[in-house]
């Protein structure tokens, strides 16, 4: 069951092909950030504050996937000039004017603080306010350690490393746990670089993820504390830890959640098993023509069904909109658990443009009105005895089962909608979601890209190809 | 919700009145024992070995259930003069021909060795050939214990403590957990006198059970054990430790199961909260007219089906066939567990003549095509990639689930009732029983006393008129 070393070479080295950028690249890249800057000099210069431009992000470690690339250019200010609410009040107002004057496509975006993101000859360019602090311990807000991080990045890396922080990248991306935001909870890209300087290349990565022990695993570069130990005693609540190297008090692998570390964990093992081309591909789910009949076929092969809560998104802020779904999907959870629906899925959709968010849930055993319920063990007498009382009038029983357990058969209180309806309606203080409605069978929505969400939810085939590759071991 | 002394006497009080022989009912049994007595001398006389005629049972201990007793006489041999053999090849045929040629109706039955069963003027006798041996140290054949047994219960009860014994052998008579045998796996007459002994009346002895604790009580009367953690140590795999007055060895309750000891101890519980005359009345099921119609909507309100195995029994010894029919029960259970299929209720039926027997089985979900099976954690990686590899072909996922475990909806193996039948062909060393079909549904069986047990299995109301009583509590 284990690869070859020249396996997995293979593999990297067709894919440090695909994702390496060509001359062409930079080039293209370097003209548009002049442009940016040039422009920005322009704008800002009449404002008679010190600031200095500065190329951050991905472009400025040279870890980006070529065709994949957006520029971070940040504008350091003097904290002794400006303060935060001016980056907010002035400094988008102006930059904004600045682009759209030479007509750029131009849009305003919300991080810690606000920012402008331009489209420049089809590259969509953040230009972000921060502050120029001497050293990481004076940052005023979050994105001044940035320029930082650069630094160390750029120091750390070898050229061959870069590529395979790419490649890295470009696993993550085809799992859709690349990224820190609420809505993936993965692995952000100065995540993805301080693996690659902690072990050194991919296929090392991937083979001490498999290592890896969630709550129990700490990355710590520079070894800023004395043991492991200590490093997760600090961070108790982080599935995995990646020490910031130019900040110990902070956890950069903070986002990554159980699910996707048990993800990253298990493709690790997979592909240092099997090293494929395909770990690489994101799925396309093909959405065959008899996708409601198939969806139909599918639910009613175990008696389950789907119910949806269907938002209005009232503010567009993917954080704040992907955060307030997961609580709605925990609160569902927990709330159906304990009226003993059983909960096979649950996922959140949101459209591309942000206005329309549906919770999906599938409840195993949805046409039943009467269920089997289990009690306590008949030598836990108070309980035993509460059991027997409320469940008087149960259609069978309460009976003494083989396992010493008391059981019953006796009508649901709710049915699935009923009580999925039940519970949505309690979910008030949502302040981005508005409920619409809830929905049961498939939604009315006329969307494609939610049809195609749908039939990847309804049939979760996420591991299929993989499966596939793997069966030949 | 605890009842008052005064409550408790007045249900005891009520049951003595029911359960305490009369008069004529000694004078009855005696003038049984008289003629069963003489005759006896009358047959084996001649046969010139030593012997005593003893009568012994809950008629010589006077803890016997007014109606509902049989007699039994003891015939004492000299071990010198006669072996266990001879009891089987001479003594019974003697006996039967004894009561034969006077027109007694006369059976063979069989415990550790056979005896003779006579009817005398309604009274069931039992005739059973024994060893007269000194002490118990001495003992043969597991029945010369007996005399010793009777001696040691006589020398202990008071007359108000045999009404008790009485009481209590009807409340366990009233839920079918009296008797030592297989078929109930409960509380033998003997351990019912000893129970009494030990906390000296019906409801301390209720009370007392409310504190068992399952292997992990020894009621040791006569101090054998120097303290309980010895005790239970000395008899490890039993439920319930009654030490045996007379034979420190032997725990005189090890045929209690955990069920047994569990419903005796709930009961105990429910009783001493709320005493009620209707804990010592024997539920009759009313079986309505609607009876198969009211079945069949049972089962279909939760999707759930029958299945019997019926059974052919070559050899009418009731432990042997019980015996057997538990057996088939837990191999059903494990092996259905093992295909996933879930046992909702399994239990077994006898016909009065003890020539036809059938395991019932009520499985959930049988209705459905496909699964949902529950796998390994991903982070358990090398079961993950085995999951992954075997389900490749799921109707749905593998998936990994919000719980951190990996899902597939696949269909299944066998039917239920494929999965029986295949079980079914399996148990093949089943020496006193012989498998004649495996039915669905409701087997064809003309016989009103299965039809009965039947609506009892698939309502399991066991605990109905309890928990109505419990309900104003």
């Amino acid at each position: 069951m284990s690869s070859s070393h020249s396996d997995i070479e293979k593999v990297v080295s067709a894919i440090i092909e695909k994702v390496k950028p060509r001359r062409e690249d930079y080039e293209r890249l370097r003209q548009v950030y002049d442009t940016v800057s040039q422009l920005l000099t322009e704008c800002l210069g009449p404002l008679n504050r010190e600031f200095v431009i500065s190329l951050q992000g991905s472009v400025a470690k040279d870890t980006f996937i070529r065709g994949e690339v957006d520029i971070d250019v940040f504008v350091l200010f003097n904290p002794q000039q400006v303060d935060e609410t001016w980056f907010g009040s002035e400094f988008v107002n102006i930059v904004t004017e600045c682009f759209k004057r030479r007509n750029y496509e131009v849009r305003l975006e919300y991080a810690t603080h606000p920012y402008v993101t331009a489209v420049v000859d089809g590259v969509e360019v953040n230009v972000v306010p921060a502050f120029r602090v001497e050293n990481p311990k004076k940052i005023i807000s979050a994105v001044d350690r940035t320029p930082f991080h650069t630094e160390y990045v750029v120091k750390k890396l070898s050229p061959e490393q870069r590529d395979h922080v790419r490649v890295l990248k470009l696993f993550l991306k085809a799992w859709n746990i690349y990224g820190a935001e609420v809505a993936v909870q993965g692995f952000s890209g100065y995540v993805t670089e301080l693996l690659v300087i902690a072990y050194g290349s991919f296929d090392r990565v991937l083979k001490a993820a498999t290592k890896w022990r969630p709550y129990r695993t700490c990355i710590d570069i520079e070894g800023h504390y004395p043991d492991e130990r200590r490093c997760i005693e600090r961070f108790r609540d982080s599935v995995l830890v990646v020490v910031d190297p130019i900040d110990p008090d902070r956890n950069a692998a903070a986002a990554v959640s159980i699910k996707s570390f048990a993800l990253f964990k298990l493709l690790s093992y997979l592909f240092t098993i099997k090293p494929s081309l395909e770990f690489f591909d994101k799925p396309r789910t093909i959405v065959p023509s008899t996708w409601s009949r198939d969806i139909h076929d599918r639910l009613r092969a175990i008696g389950s069904c789907l119910i949806h809560l269907v938002f209005k998104v009232r503010k567009p802020i993917p954080d704040a909109v992907w955060g307030q779904l997961r609580r709605v999907e925990r609160v569902l959870l927990n709330e159906l658990k304990s009226l003993r629906l059983s909960v096979l899925a649950i996922d959140s959709w949101v459209d591309k443009s942000l206005s329309r968010a549906i919770v999906a849930i599938e409840i195993a055993d949805c046409d039943k009105e009467f269920e089997v319920h289990k009690g306590p063990i008949a030598l836990d007498l108070d309980n035993a005895l509460r059991f027997l009382i409320k469940n008087a009038n149960a259609l069978a029983g309460p009976w003494l089962g083989y396992d010493g357990r008391l059981y019953c058969i006796r009508k649901r209180k709710y049915s699935a909608y009923e009580a999925v309806e039940r519970i949505a309606k309690k979910l008030a203080s949502l302040s981005v979601l508005e409920l619409e409605r809830v929905e049961s069978d498939i939604p009315t929505i006329a969307n494609h890209d939610f049809v195609e969400w749908l039939y990847g939810f309804v049939f979760r085939k996420q591991f299929e190809r993989i499966a596939r590759i793997m069966e030949s071991t």
